[in-house]
């Protein structure tokens, strides 16, 4: 006899409610934990000290008769062949349905940051530079590669994307960011969630929020955000997330916002996210977050309150652990809601229908194959800034002959990896295991890329010295950048500012290579350099990319996600900043960037020509086209990336001077030109007024047309009037400009 | 004929509404705004950059027929003899009344944060020595001795206190700030209100609000605040001062929260303030801040539309300028509003009265009488700190013989004085200028007070060398701190840390001493020093009072008002931090403070026996009375602190491990005890729920006594438990514990 919840004629929604009437109130709350299978199985590995406290050790064969709702990272925390991970999944997949009377499957997880987080899978460039490509629909097409993977090994849910907009760079997430602006984050986050999704993998923002603003940067410390400044800053790549881009899960931050955790924040679980924004997929907790109201917020003095808590306000599964939503029972409504919720996704997934079985694994499994791999190098290529060339140094080739290449980073192949991979993320601390993929140093890369230079150790006898500075990316202490490597100020970490000094010293030009998971204060050295390019976490094809842009194989064109400050402390500061003590007029810090957000070189010249404006004066609920032509004067192929700015001069709150609301990657041959379409709609001037109403006003703006967020980096402003009534808007407001590039 | 403005037996409102009533509109405004006869005077002086473009000039003549609300700074920025000074004054009373049909004097406003910003006048330590005291009673005689002095003179208004919290001791401001703790700044800024309003001198309330917690510590700049941190960390010294200390008058802040600037925040300045806390005084702009509305913070157009804005938010008085006020017509309704508050005020000050006459200076005007100076010297004497003292070396007397007294703040009387003093406010860069009191040195002070000892120069040939570092305060970047000398870090300014550690390299045991207006990272230092003293900004008897702990005719007494952190980066912290991030469990930043806040050690030893307690279980609308007995079990008299602080283990938002809410000095003979009584109100638990409520919930407390903030200097852990309902509280709610000592 078939029931309602295994007809895949019918909607998941009926058949989620229709399987959910028919379980006892253990089998609901079943679907709302999971287990950690190897999280016992990793002594001194990758469980943080705090978390590892926590994971205490669960009875699986007493939990299994009521079902189970998640797997946690079943691949686990040891290196273990892909084809082999997938088949023990899929036997503890069949372990799972043989012991509930549904036969229903867990719904596996794992993280996916920069690439599948399993051993021998391709390790992409970190998110932020993801944010320095700005190139949106290379990272969708990265996502939905990694989402192929993880589906065709039996994993339904990836936690990815990151979308913290980094407040202060010192946290040690900065890595797993895309930037310092909303917007960037926003459609770069956007386009991952498509991406991955389009492979059949639930996606996972995260965190959802302000986990970012912690203060002094440490990490889980409070966040001190006022609701304009989360509705502003921190939210609209969340929004933009579930609303274009259909994400299926959220993850709650484990900080508080101004005194009010995450976990237990009904106003933002539910009503933005659901009520507003009409999310309906599920909100899944943060590693023990929810433990974590009774541990460590003070917000309830057991676990069953915790939970009562977490699912009042808007949680609905509890990871990796059953510790507390396994302390049932709870409200019977609340519970009802969040395993509707897990059902109806189980059932988009495929784990509802009669013939659901694991994927087959008896083929060899390459998570690392050739196209992926080609995916890889192209977004680090396009990732990689250049900062400085002021005495055109770079590129190297043809002429360079005798490079000395210098630096802890130089030869390291752990540089190019971020926290969230394979090798830092777990094998961290395990010498002697294998990465699991090949990862070019920097100075293997260069010997490939420039056969017929000499590298030298002795700096005094080379023409160049290539000067490697970076992180160390690992966990919780482990490293110089990762979860928990917060930094106290933006010094370059391990004393590496010696070897600098030290290259430098030597007299020969010095081409300073960052290496890193945040911007670093470079003031002490940039204008004694002749050039300086950054790259954060590069991934595996990471080497290459870096070689390309030294010997001019790759004409960079990767644009700055974070500012570079000029010195280490005085921090926070991000280019979204309102007039009144942007620049230190009234105080003895300055805190004007290095480089500013948005800018990177390039090894060829752009002429911008004056834009036109279709409409000057449009209505508040209307829109206008700007068109820019940007023509290649040099002699090599490049891109150019147009950056669109808005002013708002007046308005009822203090905003920030400028902030991105557009931009377009421009690939020109030489000499050929290219034109740039903005249809900007009035709707991205909305800004959060007193009343917390997103309010857009009439008056006059101006639209910035620059090649960074520098106020001396306008090349074109073009000033444009609103006319007819003030809107409140809510969710029918336009997210973004759209562009078109001929 | 006589009208009823001008009957003193009326009450000052009726006299303030039928005086309005005849008073034109131009006469009306003119009562809102001010001028500040010496601005144009003072090239170059003390009048900031930004403030400067904004002094425009002033045509008096034209505006005094009208009236003039308000007279900025009369004493000036040059050294003018009090009485001298006081003529001038009167003499341009004169005029303004003679110009208006009403006979009507101006409002004369002054600083005076740390005594009467005039020449001569009395230089009392800066309020974070206040602070460090834990002695309000001795605060409230200062500022009673403060506003007796200003009120001899002819002024009639005082800006201080300051009452801003602490929340990044980078801000230059720190100095002006009483400490990190709401508590201790509420019932020592109070004392300051009751003390200079005793005297008839109307106190000012500054900053409303959220100053102190600018971004990045940067002057001006915006405080990411959200509105519980708000309503349970920076207004709460604000409720006091004006519930209990009945303040008469409110600045303005210049800084946004969350958006939306001070000056144009109804929500704060008229909600909160007049209509929660009652309050009936005037609120006036912070200088040009009604300006900054449309040169700053975009929220205006045109000075007319930036006066508007702040009149409807609740701003009665543009200080010290015409520009946006005098720009009318506005509002009948505002106007009137704003100006029956400002005459009120007069009328409470006599200068509605036929009688009025500015005071009488034919005899010579003393501002630093003796009374005045054994204040200056008790109170700093009671602010100084001995944070470490592990060899015994202290106090030196008898038996120190040859002393090196080093470091570039031991034989400078600046070093005693902080920003808001005559010399550095106002003399600042006019070399030659005498700075009107009597400031010895530190070295001065030491060899009067050991006149037996040799002062020598060489390190090396001494028994015992005293290192004197710390800052120098100024304005506007010429200072290391003082309003706009904001810190990018807390490391010793000007390179001192190498003559701390020159010092230490001679072998010679090192006495480090601070002269500073802010902490200032010691971990570099303290191990190895033999003894470290503390004092902020000291003032004129700064140096014997330092001297004296040196030598041991004063045992120290003061305690920590903002924690000394170990590293000079890694900020902002303050010790009110809640559990999840307090001390870096889950970040390689820990920023647990090398000395805590309410640290200090005495020369002599106290003995604290178990405390007993009245109610155990006792209402939510109740109260219980803590009882201590303490005994000096040393050989000298001495004072001990003893600091009351709550743990609330569960509530509905994350709150701080422990804040303070209640402490007593306890002056103790050799060998004599003291009971303190601490009568501690359920209402002293309450905090800012989700809903914005303030509550008071039922349920488990700890009262700790305790000799600092720090976990590990709890002396007794007093369970309590809260019994009853939950209640919301209002403006019923008590303040404050009532301490007695016996």
């Amino acid at each position: 006899m078939t029931h309602p919840w295994q007809d895949p004629a019918l909607p998941a929604a009926v058949r989620a409610a229709d399987l959910l009437a028919r379980m006892t109130p253990q089998e609901k709350t079943a679907q709302l934990y999971g287990v950690w299978p190897g999280s016992d199985e990793a002594p001194g590995g990758d469980v943080a000290p705090l978390q590892h406290a926590l994971s205490e050790g669960v009875d699986l064969a007493g939990l299994l008769p009521h079902g189970l709702g998640q797997l946690t990272r079943p691949f686990g925390t040891a290196p273990v062949d892909p084809a082999e991970g997938a088949a023990r999944l899929g036997f503890l997949q069949e372990r799972i349905r043989a012991a509930n009377r549904f036969r229903l499957p867990a719904l596996a997880h794992e993280e996916c940051l920069t690439g599948f987080t399993a051993w021998q899978a391709t390790i992409f460039p970190t998110p932020l530079a993801w944010g320095a490509s700005f190139d949106p629909d290379l990272v969708k097409e990265m996502a939905a590669a990694i989402g192929a993977s993880m589906r065709a090994v039996g994993v339904h849910q990836g936690l990815a994307p990151v979308l913290d907009v980094v407040r202060d760079p010192r946290w040690g997430r900065t890595e797993e960011s895309i930037g310092e602006d909303p917007y960037l984050v926003a459609t770069v986050g956007t386009a991952y969630v498509q991406g991955l999704q389009s492979s059949g993998v639930v996606a996972t923002l995260k965190h959802l929020a302000g986990y970012s603003a912690s203060r002094g940067a440490r990490n889980h410390a409070p966040a001190s955000l006022g609701p304009r400044e989360l509705a502003d800053v921190i939210l609209p790549p969340f929004e933009m997330a579930v609303r274009e881009g259909g994400a299926r899960s959220v993850m709650a931050a484990y900080n508080d916002i101004d005194g009010l955790p995450a976990h237990a924040h009904h106003r933002l679980l539910t009503h933005l996210l659901r009520d507003e924004w009409q999310f309906t997929g599920t909100v899944v907790s943060d590693y023990f977050g929810v433990s974590f109201l009774e541990s460590a917020h003070g917000l309830a003095d057991s676990p069953a309150g915790a939970a009562a808590l977490a699912l009042a306000a808007g949680v609905d599964v509890e990871l990796p652990a059953v510790r507390c939503f396994g302390a049932g029972p709870f409200d019977e409504e609340l519970v009802d809601r969040a395993a509707l919720r897990v059902l109806t996704q189980k059932c988009e997934l495929g784990l509802l229908d009669p013939d659901w079985a694991p994927p087959a694994t008896e083929a060899p499994v390459d998570l690392d194959p050739p196209h992926m791999r080609a995916l890889a190098r192209q977004l680090a290529q396009e990732s990689v800034v250049l900062l400085a060339n002021d005495r055109g140094l770079l590129p190297l080739a043809p002429g360079a002959r005798r490079i000395a290449v210098l630096g802890p980073h130089a030869d390291d192949p752990a540089a190019m990896l971020g926290c969230y991979t394979f090798p830092r993320h777990v094998l961290l601390d395990r010498p002697g295991v294998p990465m699991g993929v090949a990862v070019p140093t920097l100075l293997e890369a260069l010997r490939t890329e420039l056969p017929d230079a000499e590298f030298v150790t002795d700096p005094a006898a080379a023409e160049v010295c290539v000067v490697a500075v970076g992180d160390r990316s690992g966990l919780f202490g482990r490293g110089t950048s990762g979860e928990g490597c917060d930094a106290a100020d933006l010094e370059l970490p391990d004393g590496q500012g010696e070897v600098v000094d030290r290259a430098l010293a030597s007299g020969t030009p010095v081409v300073l290579v960052l290496l890193s998971g945040r911007p670093y204060a470079l003031g002490r050295w940039a204008d004694r350099c002749a050039a300086v390019v950054q790259a954060f976490f590069p991934g595996e094809e990471g080497g290459p990319a870096v070689a390309g842009v030294l010997s001019g194989r790759v004409n960079p064109s990767g644009r700055l996600p974070v500012s570079v400050p000029r010195g280490p402390a005085g921090q926070p500061w991000t280019y979204l900043a309102p007039p009144l003590g942007r620049h230190g007029e009234a105080s003895n810090l300055d805190p004007t960037p290095l480089y500013p957000f948005g800018h990177g070189l390039s090894y060829t010249t752009y002429d911008w020509q004056a834009p036109s404006v279709d409409d000057a004066s449009f209505p508040t609920d209307g829109e206008t086209t700007l068109r820019l032509t940007v023509r290649n004067t040099g002699e090599r192929p490049g891109t150019e990336v147009v950056q669109l700015y808005l002013h708002d001069p007046v308005g009822k709150v203090a905003r920030p001077v400028v902030r991105l609301v557009g931009y377009a990657r421009v690939p020109l041959e030489p000499g050929a030109s290219g034109e740039v379409h903005f249809t900007v709609p009035a709707d991205l001037a909305a800004y959060t007024g007193p009343d917390g109403e997103r309010i857009v006003e009439p008056g006059a703006l101006e639209l910035r047309l620059g090649v960074s967020s520098a106020d001396g980096d306008v090349r074109y402003t073009v000033p444009v009037t609103l006319t007819g009534p003030e809107r409140v808007v809510g969710r029918e407001r336009r997210l973004r400009c759209e562009v078109r590039v001929k």
